[in-house]
């Protein structure tokens, strides 16, 4: 029996639940709420157009507002949602009143934490979102000289980088000793950091925000190691789960503030379902709860929770979260966690690491590919990679949280065949070097 | 105790061995003879020279003689094997005479198979090997105005593409109805056909060679559609085993004239190792003898004979394929086999297909990428991969042919996690959509 889906949340996660509901029965119905203007837009491609990598936003949008309607996806736009209740199957819309669901899925996304400093009321802080805002914030960037990013998390690296590439005075302050700190390795963003310093980028790290300061406008940042001119400032802080709605109705959280969910994507609420960084999900190897996660991820679990919202049945599987990015000159990425990471959370390790090349050796374009690879000490099994390189390493995160979810270890890495062609592949495949060092290096332990 | 290995040939599997042979026991003795000058340089990179991808042959060595005299490799140049005794443990050696071995690796590799038809012996026929002749060859190039290459084999389908770069008005001849019909499926070797069309290639499929024309040297080919004109040939025919020494052993070959190895790399006399193109592997899938795999494969296989040959034990498994390479505008990959060979071998496969993209629709430098899963009906394994492409060809194949090794199915494919970043990958990754298309054919099947 058909039956209604409310998804509250116009992103990836949202979106591919409404799919997912039509997936399971056509006849279904679904509404979607969003407080926006537009869906179905890539916000992951916003720091490239500030970049001029990118021509234009209007490049970024997916689908046509016509496109959901032929689906039979019925889209609210700039409608804010007010009030869930779990019990009566309703939500509050400003606008709308009470609106009835037999099924909800939340996908409220994240935002940004707040910095929690004085000043934080000025104008002229951009917190990279919405692509209307953006496209208003790419006017500010063609009039200013010197700008600051706040702390080097996935967005604050794009953004430097853009920023940079666009002929800006760079400032990126962060508290920790390197980049992504809470994420990568210091071996694998040292590269990143000196392609940085090449473009311009002025580094401060071991640096903490105090203050935003100014009358009105941002004019400058006040950092525990002095004060730095800005026209403006990206605030790129941590990404936290929008769960107000979902807290006040009485869902479950777990630790990272993320909504608890089951393999169905089902929440804590009777027929209540969420996706995308609004939810906390299963690391795959230590079982620990992860929010924040791609993309990716969200549209994935959209099209689980929306699938099962509409009576089907499937399940998303714990993540190994296969990771890559643009940062400065280089491309990063991995699978899984580092080393910082292993460190931090006690999980022992052995370590397989490897320098090796993109491509022949003598071919141009030919790059330098770090691989590192850690293994469970004893059964070798892969738990963990990370990577700096360029071409390639997409692919090889890919593959790599594949070859953990799957229990490979670094002895089947060190006899994996692989393609050698001179224009897009060296003889040795960094992979299986790492490999052989980590064999070798658990043998001599 | 330490031996002494007598190791013929010095390609990849040749030196291989030797650094094998020296890893098992550095106290171990180690001869490398060839009949060439040199020793460690690319062969595979030879086609990218002449197509100025490359500016200088030199670019091609890896390493200094000298590199090898101090890693206690003998080698020497220029020495023509003339015989072998498998009883008396001995070979025949041109200018030395006999010299004995307690261990010998047999690396003679390969040579193209004779075209077989009138004016074979002429002047201007090119057989892409030796880089020295490639030298001489380079500047014959130079002066040429019309080339014919002779099969679209691997090795032709670079020549072709090389002579194009170089401005050489090139007409490739083929017996089939695409290039590379052996392995290769027609539709993945579409876009390669379309771009060689851009490029200026005249393709002449389904035509056989009947003659090299001329007196002296080649000035023209006769094929079963005409004559075309020629300045030189690239005789581009199958690579054959080189087996002669071998085979007047006694040594047993198998179906594809390849000498018969087990798994430690031993062929069938006692302390007689073989590796490298002059040896026949077991397909991983179907079990089937396989000869003439790439430099990667000769290299690792020469390292796992060498170290056995040296008193080490390791042991070498069969193989899953991963290929690619460049082709027109095109970068072409695979692993295992595609549904040509499938259909060849009567091998029933379910087929997933999709036709994606690398990068974010909107990134500059997207490119499309085709992907085909063949997999077992049933348990849905996957068995064979084809792909056409560009960025992230290679580490796709490489990643399958993994995938085709550990058992993982269509249905593991198909809930994969993929990295999004616009750059570097798309919200979808293509091996996903290609596998859920299978599981989708194989419901409905």
């Amino acid at each position: 029996m058909p039956h209604k889906t409310v998804v509250v949340g116009g992103g990836a996660a949202g979106l591919g639940a409404a799919g997912g509901v039509k997936a399971a029965d056509p006849a279904n119905d679904v509404v979607v709420y969003t407080q926006f203007e537009d869906v179905a837009y890539s916000p992951c491609g916003i720091p490239y157009v500030h970049g001029k990598e990118i021509e234009t936003f209007e490049a970024l949008f997916l689908a046509e507002k016509e496109a959901y309607v032929r689906a039979g996806i019925d889209v609210h736009y700039q409608t804010e949602v007010t009030a869930i209740d779990v019990r009566r199957k309703t939500i509050q819309v400003a606008g709308e009143g009470e609106v009835s669901w037999d099924r909800l899925v939340i996908a409220t996304g994240f935002h940004y934490a707040d910095p929690g400093v004085p000043g934080s009321d000025l104008d002229g802080l951009y917190y990279v979102k919405n692509i209307r805002q953006a496209m208003e914030w790419d006017k500010v960037i063609d009039r200013a000289k010197v700008a600051v990013v706040v702390n080097a998390t996935p967005l604050g690296l794009e953004m430097v980088t853009a920023l940079a590439h666009r002929g800006i005075e760079t400032h990126l302050i962060d508290p920790h000793p390197w980049p992504l700190a809470e994420m990568a390795d210091p071996d694998i963003m040292a590269p990143v950091e000196e392609s940085w310093r090449e473009l311009g980028v002025r580094l401060h790290f071991n640096t903490t925000l105090e203050a935003f300061l100014g009358s009105g406008r941002v004019r400058g940042v006040l950092t525990s190691q002095g004060e730095l001119p800005a026209d403006f400032a990206v605030v790129a802080t941590h990404k936290e789960p929008e769960n107000r709605l979902a807290a006040q109705a009485g869902l479950k959280t777990g630790p990272t503030g993320g909504l608890i969910v089951d393999e169905r994507m089902a929440t804590s609420a009777r027929d209540v379902f969420a996706a995308g960084d609004c939810a906390e999900l299963p690391h795959g190897v230590t079982g620990v709860g992860l929010q924040g996660l791609t993309g990716s991820h969200a549209y994935a679990q959209g099209k689980v929770a929306g699938f099962n919202a509409g009576g089907g049945s499937k399940t998303y599987q714990p993540v190994y979260i296969p990771w890559g990015t643009p940062a400065g000159k280089w491309i990063i990425g991995g699978a899984s966690f580092g080393e910082t990471t292993a460190k931090a959370l006690g999980i022992p390790y052995v370590l397989g690491a490897a320098d090796g090349i993109s491509r022949a050796r003598y071919y141009p374009g030919v790059k330098k590919v770090r691989v590192k690879l850690l293994a469970e000490p004893g059964s070798l099994r892969l738990i963990g990679a990370q990577m700096v390189g360029g071409e390639g390493i997409k692919e090889r995160a890919d593959f790599l949280a594949t070859a953990i979810k799957f229990g490979l270890t670094l002895n089947d890495l060190a006899v994996m065949e692989n393609v050698y062609s001179p224009a897009i592949g060296a003889l040795n495949e960094p992979i299986v070097v790492a490999a052989q060092n980590g064999v070798n290096a658990a043998g001599k332990g």
